[in-house]
């Protein structure tokens, strides 16, 4: 049998990966397990086992090297090689996101915009080139980009969806408010939504009052 | 031994709720645990695990009922009650979110938006009331807000963040691209950053080819 990383050990590597930045730029060298899980609001146990996926890395008690740790990250979860992204639909979020072309410490470069108004696009002052939406599968795939960000109107999302998967995108951003299936394998939706973000929090709020009884295994 | 419900779970089961809105809308009357993880992304017996934490709710062999567990869901999950949430920082993003006051199917409104910037204020058409940003805490306590949206630059998040929960805010949802820390047990952060989600995304890439080999369970 073979087994995956489980989605929600890639998420929390990811946080863990995007504190250590901030740490290295705090000027941090070094942090215990138990800090980082602080935190990053994870149990110092869960942190261990999900860094030590990759291999042990030294912290023998006296914590991990910042530094050494985002490296070691980086390299094995393939933050390395710089990827390129591309905006569908030019609103105010879309304009919004163009306008950073450059994200993530200069992992990922947004290097095409599309909306479906052409007499839009040629309003629109952009670092980047843009594309009227019916050329997105084309241009995705000429240009090698990987990443797609969806910024339209939910009606809109799926259509858009299935022409990046065409043009070969493997990951897309989801900021429309409206789950999109894809239908094709080894393609991966992160979904975005504020209405939804709100909800967490909210059952949050509700949970912290709701504990439920468990025998103690102590 | 008390044991609060993972937020793991929480986050599954908010997905679920979007899931089973979308599913309602289009009509569907009937969905098996199976046929809801296939969508939300998610193991069938971890769905059937998270949904009866709440208690065992008919699933029969012949599925959920989708309104009934909506139902059932919204009650335990607290998104009966409307939430009033404010959103700080009118840049470009800022702005895009207060045009749509009302979000989730009604259960959040955004009752005031808050900017350091004085004179810009004059100039944002809102349907909402706006404030200068010092009035932060003031404004939150008076208006009984218990949800904030930070869409700061990074350098004035965490500033924001604390203004809010001295307001009295419970759970924030965080746009700027830095971990923020509140200082307060029983509040919530939700970090949202496009180049999190893009690295999440790139390393779910990575980790479709990389899989670890475990010892045959059956």
């Amino acid at each position: 049998m073979t087994e995956k990383l489980p989605d929600a050990t890639i998420v929390r590597l990811c946080s863990i990966y995007q504190l250590l930045c901030e740490l290295e730029k705090r000027g941090v060298k070094k942090i215990s397990s138990t800090e980082l899980g602080k935190q990053a609001g994870v149990m110092a146990h869960t942190i261990r086992k999900d860094i030590n996926f990759f291999g042990e890395i030294g912290n023998t008690g006296s914590g991990y090297e910042v530094t050494r740790l985002k490296s070691h990250l980086a390299l094995n979860l393939g933050f390395t090689a710089e990827k390129r992204a591309c905006v569908v639909g030019l609103g105010r979020l879309g304009c919004a996101i163009i306008q950073t072309p450059v994200l993530a410490g200069g992992e990922f470069t947004i290097v095409a915009g599309f909306d479906s108004n052409v007499n839009k696009l040629e309003t629109i002052k952009a670092p980047i080139e843009l594309f009227p939406s019916y050329d997105i599968a084309e241009v995705v795939g000429k240009m090698a980009i990987e990443l797609g960000i969806i910024a339209v109107s939910p009606a809109s999302a799926q259509e858009v969806a299935d022409r990046l998967v065409d043009g070969g995108v493997r990951g897309i951003v989801n900021f429309a408010p409206t789950v999109i299936a894809v239908k094709k394998d080894g393609v991966f939706v992160r979904q975005v939504d504020l209405g939804n973000e709100l909800r967490i929090l909210s059952a949050m709020l509700i949970m912290d009052k709701y504990v439920c009884k468990t025998e103690s295994s102590f």
